[in-house]
């Protein structure tokens, strides 16, 4: 594996990990005021169509690293609607 | 311009501009409590990351998406360390 592909790999693991402490602090603090809603449904739909995108072009860590984030970022928005 | 290509486009542009709200919103209720630092640290450490690897493809989407969402994300850290 070259070293651009490793980047790359090691990019979108960090920006999809990122997601578990935001996801364990809403929880743990029952409250996700701070969290712009406009963000969390602008950024899931993004994420969505990173999905898409990586579905059309057959690329697994494109479909992986979306797969997981967007998981993630719904659970966030739940809580955003929950715990306001 | 392919449909592929667009769907890209399209995905970048989504996942950038959500970052104006969530800046926003920290800048004017003056709190960032709700926002993990380690979310902030580990998406930025991975935005800078995608940024190299952008510069590194000499993709130019890749390294304009990700100028401006690290921009937000570090706007957003500064006002974290401000606000707490």
């Amino acid at each position: 594996m070259d070293f651009v592909t490793i980047l790359g790999l090691t990019a979108g693991t960090l920006t999809t990990i990122a997601f578990f402490p935001q996801l364990l602090k809403v929880w743990q603090s029952k409250s996700a005021r701070d969290i712009s809603l406009t963000w969390l449904i602008t950024f899931s739909s993004g994420i969505l169509l990173w999905l898409f995108y990586g579905i059309s072009v057959n690329g697994l860590p494109i479909i992986l690293s979306n797969s997981i984030t967007l998981a993630l970022t719904l659970v966030i928005l739940y809580f955003k609607f929950k715990f306001g």
